[in-house]
């Protein structure tokens, strides 16, 4: 299959937005997108960009992201996260995530970061597996820990 | 006890890195520290800090930090990220990490976030306890994955 991996540009995000769903119904958190493609659109360009996307096209049709921005390791320094790599459901199996996983590593090659980190759920084995084929690996002893706003507000109140 | 917390400053930072250190040891890992104190005294201060640094202090001593940069959700668009939240082990059990934690999440609400996420050791019974009376979540489905720069280097090769 013909497709080419690029970095994103505004008018991807409706695109981007879309596949990003996507991934939500997969991961059971079908509600869980409160981000508009017009949010999308802001923070991810201009003078200070939150994010930085790479998108994978064949037919002139998005079919998979990797989106990236810097996190700050007191281990280890500058690092990159990985906060997405989507590919849709149709178009798996046939290397378009090893491409986009390969242009993230590309990236932190390049900004000489000791190290790209992102997380998986740990139910999603073909994931799992493909990471750790890449020659990542998955600490399943480190959990994720989230306090929304709602929970923000009424732990100021203690 | 009396403590007062405040923002970091550069010359904090040496502490800070001691700090990380019993973490490190604390988390049983204690050969992974790879960061200076030079790269932290740089990384947090100047034009575009990589991170921003809260302090615990007693007696003119550094008895805890809570350490946090912005991260980007594709759910919940910009938000902040708890890297550590440490207090020095003889000074526990004394509202010292509820007192960061509270800074950091008026922070958070100051900066509008949707959200404050950071990661725990799914052993360490006791910060989890104290995380969720605080009202926050821990997603004992999501695992960490990292990929370090050999394995990086490695990966490009294939």
């Amino acid at each position: 299959m013909d497709f080419l991996i690029r970095e994103a540009v505004q008018a991807d995000m409706e695109s981007v937005h879309q596949l990003v769903t996507e991934l939500a119904v997969f991961e059971k958190m079908p509600n869980a997108v409160k981000v508009t493609v017009e949010e999308l659109t802001r923070d991810g360009f201009g003078e200070r960009p939150l994010f930085h996307c790479f998108v994978a096209e064949a037919d002139s049709t998005l079919i998979g992201i990797a989106l990236v921005y810097p996190r700050y390791s007191t281990w280890n320094g500058p690092v990159i996260h990985l906060e997405d790599l989507i590919v849709t459901q149709s178009m798996r199996g046939k290397g378009v995530g090893k491409a986009l996983l390969k242009r993230v590593v590309a990236y932190g090659l390049e900004k000489k970061v000791r190290r790209i980190g992102w997380e998986v759920l740990d139910w999603n084995e073909p994931a799992i597996q493909f990471y750790e084929n890449s020659g990542a690996i998955v600490l399943r002893d480190w959990d994720v820990v989230q306090m929304d706003r709602a929970a923000m507000k009424k732990f100021m109140e203690e």
